[in-house]
């Protein structure tokens, strides 16, 4: 019998995966702050990112036979993001289930100041043609050893 | 003395505001599903059509003097949203503030389907250059009478 | 032997398919104007609902076999779209190839000022899995009749 | 009497501006290659980064009081984008006008294979509230020389 989440304890304090990332002209609306429907592609962004750099599994090699869809996602904005303001995507998980994530974001200024905080709950589906198209999937063994160095309680 | 929201009673249900869309290419990503975060765009778009149609004040003209940013965002996603779909975006009031309201929206496709429900925070703020920039203000009586037919409580 | 374009002349001056569109806030940038490259989307936009509406030929069902990838594209500015202006999308055809097509558009706002102009080359490929994908194919006989009547030669 | 474009020869053969992009998830289509608008998107980004880091200017500083509007735009997709390709965008310039650039940009993959080709034209306005808003105003002198290295009259 396994237990569904991780069972060893990370050797030390929870990870957080950081991106960077410049507030663009193309992210900004009439008011010259961010479009606040940008921050979720940003999260995104940074959940591809934290794949590709962190936990040694291309999220385009895994899109191939495997998807990652969101099944709710929430957002506080605390600040403004301004155009032209240098800020980082700093993801934590507040949860490791079976087949399932919760992402814990935030967006902070190179000020310090909290821009956006966010959850977000993704779920491991399979998308190859046939009856388990878009079913749940366990994560791999090997990802979910990745991943639980950036599991904190606290966020659960 | 006034209450903070309305103390009128809607002459009979709760009405909703609907918008039809069509999910089209350039919503899609490579599942073919609509990507998450155009969800919120969509929401936004209902909110703007709202203003234009029903509430008798045009989003744009509003946003001369005003805004409207979203304080806080939330989304379930029940169906993915197909390549094609025909959906409408319904909206309602879970909450009518003195200067904030709680949007209320319901994406449901052709089908009847639910394919997302979504709760929105929702600020009037003054955008004119100076001291009040970007500071709550009230909703003007008007504006708030004609919002009042959308309010559900049963929404809150 | 037949000839790679219609051979039977059009009945009648030809045809312009007509999309309207308000520039919404999400369309916007930090200016007040329209981003300039959505324009390419409400022009795909378009061409997607001429499929729909015009030629009877659902853009989604013709895109589960085939793909129309754009080859080239290039858009003249003329005057800006601005914030919660009303526009149409006007397309027509300058050329249609054995499998492409020279699309044409032009951007007119409420006031009859053109706002943009677009030229845009599209060819019909084949997405099913196997050697032919993402290969030219013959745009179908009874497609390319029913785009006919889009052809003005005075735009190739 | 002065010369509208640059007197003095570039020193040496001209530059490139080069900024490093993934392909993300977000950025792609059903099809699962990068959405033909998304280009113009991030040659705008380019453009950005071009000024911030090479030309010593900030962009978003820049916007405060001026802008740059694009006149006209073309892209020729040699080569598609597939969703995890590592590309980079280089600029170049073919024209350096009194008042407006003619940009030229190549998306290149990592694998050294040319994705798309484009010409932009850009002209420096006044976004000042007055009677001068808008209109098209002189590069400055210092930002003329900082872009003159950049300048290819290979390309004009």
């Amino acid at each position: 019998m396994t237990a569904p989440t991780a069972s060893t304890a990370p050797a030390g304090p929870p990870l957080a995966f950081s991106m960077p990332l410049l507030v663009r002209f193309g992210d900004c609306d009439p008011v010259g702050i961010a479009y606040f429907p940008r921050y979720f592609d940003w999260m995104h962004r940074a959940m591809e990112a934290w794949f590709d750099e962190a936990l040694g599994l291309s999220y385009a090699a895994l899109l191939q036979t495997h998807g990652l869809p969101t099944v709710e996602t929430s957002c506080r904005y605390a600040a403004p993001c301004r155009f032209g303001d240098a800020v980082r995507v700093e993801l934590r998980l507040g949860r490791l289930g079976r087949s399932s994530l919760g992402l814990r974001t935030q967006i902070i200024g190179e000020d310090g100041v909290l821009r956006a905080t966010s959850r977000t709950e993704v779920v491991m589906v399979d998308t190859r043609p046939g009856p388990g198209w878009m079913r749940p999937t366990p994560l791999p063994d090997t990802l979910r050893a990745k991943m639980t160095p950036y599991l904190d309680p606290a966020l659960a």
